[in-house]
């Protein structure tokens, strides 16, 4: 039997920061720069009177439609599927609106990943050898290997198993 | 640490069949009968010219947002929530379009199941103590309790624990 690996969407195969740091730009004039951003939520690198409305833009229908992909994670997601039982897991569950927008933009991206391969949950209570994923509230309990994915929130960890990049996960697991 | 449930939703917490029946009955003058549906799948009770009708009304949107509930289910999942970590679970992934009624319907009926506790997938590859579902490739690599709650398209099983209704459920994890 292969083995499994999950493998969450937000900022590990989609980069929904990069959307925030657009609209900030966009409707704000706020420059977040990776400076703001090191090892902070994204919240905390807001101006208080902004804080609520990352709440409004993660609710809004489409918010996560368009979603650029990150580099590499297809073609290398791709080639785990070959040798690994692939799932996706969200946990998308706690913005209701998000769901039909990320099955739809799986289906764009990652078509190669069939339905029953797509987890959308709150926590993450899944049966997987590997799981890669940029929260690690999401290794709490988990039994299997766990893999860090860099993100400016959490770089500050020292105590994972960090990946930088797909090609790191390329070079790891292929 | 409390035990954990996988508690499924059609045919457990949600009469979908009923819905079928119903809809069966109004749109096509068929009367689906206990006796036409024992052991039998909803699609090989059909004639064959109904068989397609299945999936198009199970992709409609709105199908799943208002099926009746299980008898008791929503007096012991409440009770069962005191003693146990519950996870409702749900292969709803094949479905997209029924993401969100699926959700809304859960507000509405079992609003004391945080969104922590969804889960939407398709192989159900979850880590709980028991499940409790009328589909047996669920239970399959599932390592813990099953128990298939009765529904038509079952009852010829022999192999498996069985609930046939929530009071039994109740007998016998309360």
């Amino acid at each position: 039997m292969k083995q499994r690996i999950a493998i969450d969407m937000d900022e590990v195969i989609a980069d929904t920061l990069a959307k925030f740091v657009h609209l900030y730009q966009k409707d704000h004039g706020l420059t977040l720069t990776p400076e703001l951003l090191h090892g902070k939520e994204l919240r905390d690198a807001l101006p208080p009177e902004l804080i609520d409305s990352v709440r409004k833009y993660i609710n809004q229908k489409g918010f996560f439609r368009d979603l650029e992909v990150m580099p590499g994670s297809q073609q290398v997601v791709e080639q785990l599927a070959q040798k690994y039982d692939v799932f996706v897991v969200s946990a998308a569950m706690e913005f209701p609106n998000s769901l039909e927008d990320k099955l739809h933009w799986l289906g764009e991206h990652f078509p190669f990943i069939p339905w029953t391969n797509i987890i959308f949950c709150g926590y993450k209570i899944i049966n997987t050898d590997i799981i890669i994923d940029d929260r690690t509230k999401n290794f709490k309990g988990f039994a299997g290997r766990t893999l860090l994915y860099s993100s400016p929130h959490n770089l500050l960890l020292t105590e994972f198993e960090r990946v930088n990049t797909w090609d790191e996960v390329a070079s790891l697991l292929l």
